[in-house]
């Protein structure tokens, strides 16, 4: 049993992937995404969707989990909660491209609950998280500006604090600490967004379904724009380099990856952010002055891009 | 200052990756390894040596370091030392290669000692570790039975308990427990072997001597002899994919490249173990009865290869 507002938030979460599935395949035009459904042995399951080989996306995925049950001990103790009696919800995206100058994206949103019992529809404890980030193989300065404008004004129509929070949260998550370099030019991100006396979880799910809405329209037009950008085999050495980073910090620092790896989940439905292809020649340094050299330079956090 | 004992350690150490790196560079008889010396802020430094796009070996790091100073206190904490003054050398070995046939592996050998003091050169506490582990990826299992014979000969020498219990450690480290399966066919692992009233400090080192020494041989000989089998572009998709799980235990488990990152190391020689190029293909299922099935069959603990 789930609340009926998980329920709500369920039936979103699944259309938004097929929403986003249609619009990516239809810019792609060439490859559609496979789809996997999966069950989980102690409660729900999930759609994995990925599609390669295309002409604009090499290897993206769009997944649907909605996964309840009962929380082992420690989880339950690492997140404070009362209950053990869980469900969560989301949808996570991550595309890597063919062209190095179509820029990888990576999208999660995700509601959590718990209730007082097994039998209970109850809500005991709530909350949401997500964000879009964005992780160009070359920083192009208009695109990240024009990306970040897209995340404020799908922030400022529900709060004008959300965007300067949530970017800087982005800044902070996305980073690669050995390296001192973040992955890209960041994003919004946000976790454990929960109700209190002047915001509903109600409204947390409009943002939500905001920050959701926003992804197709703003990755189809990177798609678009950049995929008419000639390149050679430097920049695709370049390309199997920033993947590498990538690959560095899901396999290293990130959260949700973590998490999946550590409680048993599908592997491949974990990885699939992982790039068909990635690479690490030892000690590469870009050219002074070159567009290699440019992008490592905006690899930082606070730049202000919009 | 560092304990005579350690003196002669680090001059071990150093004249074997010397050895190594001849030994590899003329079996391979295209390039040559690059040296970059690089020294610590709190004290010692290192010599990081790789060879990228030789004939036989793709990428391939022998590094030495020697390094000495002061232990964070969460370190010296979770090492349980009673002294913070310490002293650390070593010799790390990956190699990859061009030819799928060709094995990739890895060599550690290492020595730690803390003394009570900063000027005193008294050993406080001091232990070794170290192994030699083989990653096919293909497995053949004449290779595997020979590279296994190769170790127990040389644990032999020393003690009958070592080549099974190091064997069955190496077994349980080298464990990617996300995919169930072993990094390789395995091969030796020990740390912290200390002395005690029957085994002396000279007897352990004796041992991890042997262990350097075997290398050489035995991966040289590994190396001409698959070098010469051919490949294709399927061997090429399914080398990418192995690489790709080498990296995932790397960067996931691998408790030396976990204490670099978190400890501000050279970035490049911790990571010199990552290939030049891996891949995540999505959901990769080997044909039935492939040789890349059998190598998954193989890939499990407990085999007893000699």
């Amino acid at each position: 049993m789930i609340s009926p507002f998980a329920e709500e938030v369920k039936s979103f979460f699944m259309s938004l992937q097929n929403d986003i599935c249609a619009a990516v395949e239809s810019t792609d035009g060439k490859a559609k995404f496979q789809e996997d459904a999966w069950s989980r042995e102690g409660g729900g399951g999930g759609r994995t969707r990925v599609l390669q080989d295309g002409e604009i996306i090499d290897k993206g995925g769009v997944n649907w989990s909605g996964v309840h049950g009962e929380l082992p001990d420690n989880i339950q103790k690492a997140l404070g909660l009362e209950s053990k009696f869980f469900f969560a919800t989301g949808v996570s995206i991550v595309m890597h491209t063919v062209n190095p100058n179509v820029p990888i994206i990576h999208m999660n949103v995700r509601y959590f609950e718990t209730r007082k019992s097994k039998d209970s529809s109850e809500i005991e404890d709530a909350w949401f998280g997500g964000g879009i980030d964005l992780t160009p193989h070359y920083v192009i300065d208009e695109d990240a500006k024009w990306f970040h404008e897209q995340l404020k004004a799908a922030c400022d129509q529900h709060n004008l604090d959300y965007y300067p929070k949530h970017k800087k949260w982005a800044d902070d998550y996305f980073f690669i600490k050995h390296r001192k370099e973040t992955r890209g030019v960041g994003g919004i991100f946000f976790d454990r967004l929960k109700a209190n006396s002047i915001i509903s979880l109600a409204d947390l799910f409009a943002y939500v379904k905001t920050v959701g809405e926003t992804f197709a329209p703003t990755y189809t037009k990177l798609m678009s724009k950049n995929s008419e950008l000639t390149y050679g085999e430097s920049e695709l050495e370049w390309q199997k380099i920033r993947r590498g980073r990538y690959v560095e910090f899901n396999l290293v620092y990130d959260k949700g990856t973590k998490f999946g790896l550590d409680t048993d989940g599908r592997i491949e439905s974990i990885l699939m952010s992982l790039p068909r292809m990635a690479g690490w020649p030892y000690d590469y340094k870009p050219e002074p002055n070159s567009r290699e050299a440019y992008t490592l330079d905006k690899l930082k956090k606070g730049i202000d891009w919009v």
